[in-house]
């Protein structure tokens, strides 16, 4: 059995913004326990228990580090050193995935040509960075709901046409069921995006969506979205790489963290894998 | 200056849902004095108004109805009597747009590419009655944060594929600014429309949307959206007709009426004309 479910889970990470509020170290040892693979992790709980700290701790519990959330948001001050900083964090976290989550529009703004345009020059000021530290910068497209205040990458075509600009292994694509799942074009575009594909993340669309429609998100099976579906079209596309479990809502956050890991390994198993 | 005004309104409607909880004889009577030309009706006041004499009511304050919303919700019980109705209805009225919301996904299906076979195997069902009774099916993409529970058809693209298969007189297409504000493929999509399309309706987008995302509209200008872009790109098209002011907004629907009409007049005129 536990042959089974180790290799049932080989390509299984999961997001630590899954369980918002679970510490570092219970994450990690919980994966472990669990016979999970991957973890994914993002910026500032890693800042808060010390990155070279975090760095050890998962490399020694033998955990792949699958992404680092997040870079992006270039239409806000600072971008850059930010940016930079966080291509030398996921370097050192040994991810070579850092999810570039890219900006809404400035305050007042209805300049969204204008942001995007900004979007595809930042990446074409940071690739070298990240080309030379070894990560891949993996723009990942948001819902179009996110569209004024948190990212103008609204879809995958979009995405690709920033991306396909730039060396594959430099710049790359993340596909989010939860962002793509309702686009009529999503299945060619994932066949388009090939060896673009950086990152592939699940979750699952239940509505009604909560206020500020962030916290909205299901465990896989749990809504609306062709999960297994998506999946075999990315695996189609030529991705091998890991299935991250990322799930942001309150009421999730608000169940201890072992329960939500076990929650989203059978959801994976039964809707994904 | 009435005559100004009058010229800078000829395009100019009201969709009665931007006003909520105004009576009908009340928004007709606004209407007339503030010398607005069209309005947008919908079903359900006009039921409780009596269909006849809903009719009658803007017929002789010599107003143009622009539009009857809504035919639709394809993957509910009853829809082709519904939509039949709908169809008679709006041809009662003397408007020859029915705007058609597609309807979202049944309840517990996944099965979103089936969903959206449906709503076109629907319109050409109705195409014929729509034909006879010279009224426009004039499917509207919803954004794609309803494609859940609204409306499968999410873009602008998807609506024209469909609507391409049928006579432009009978299957046309609305442009709602608020839910086609965000796609980088608009502006192509609009120009691609032509003909096509049989309404035009603003309001804009603001954060945070609010639970159920559906009430989170503001009146033209108050949001991120280049709605004078978007009016100057659909006339490019070819269009000429009625541009509608139609929110959705529990902030706007608590203040009276008289003020909600004369805002919206003052936005279109300010943002969209």
């Amino acid at each position: 059995m536990r042959g089974d479910g180790a290799h049932a889970l080989r390509r299984f990470s999961f997001n630590q913004a899954t369980s918002q509020h679970w510490p570092l170290p219970e994450v990690v040892a919980g994966c472990v326990a669990g016979g999970v693979p991957g973890i994914g992790l993002w910026r500032e709980p890693v800042a808060a228990y010390g990155l070279a700290r975090a760095a050890k701790l998962v490399r020694d519990a033998g955990l792949e580090v699958t992404s680092l959330c997040r870079g992006g948001f270039f239409t806000a001050d600072g971008w850059r050193e930010e940016n930079l900083r966080a291509i030398e964090e996921a370097a050192t976290l040994g991810t070579s995935v850092l999810v570039l989550v890219s900006g809404g529009l400035p305050a007042g703004s209805r300049d969204v040509d204008g942001a995007r345009h900004r979007v595809a020059d930042a990446i074409a000021e940071l690739a070298p960075h990240a080309a030379a530290a070894g990560v891949t910068l993996a723009i990942e497209p948001l819902h179009p709901m996110f569209c004024a205040d948190r990212c103008v990458v609204s879809t995958l075509g979009q995405a690709l046409d920033i991306a396909e600009r730039f060396d594959p292994g430099v710049v790359g694509v993340v596909v989010d069921a939860y962002h793509v799942w309702w686009d009529d074009t999503v299945y060619a575009q994932i066949a388009r995006a090939g060896a673009r594909i950086a990152a592939f993340q699940v979750c699952d669309w239940v509505t009604p969506l909560p206020e500020g429609v962030l916290l909205g998100r299901a465990l896989p099976g749990d809504g609306c979205i062709e999960l297994r579906r998506l999946r075999e079209a990315v695996d189609a596309a030529g991705y091998s790489g890991p299935v991250e479990v990322e799930v942001f809502s309150a009421e999730v956050w608000d169940r201890p963290g072992r329960e939500v890991l076990a929650a989203s390994v059978a959801g994976y198993l039964r809707h994904v894998a």
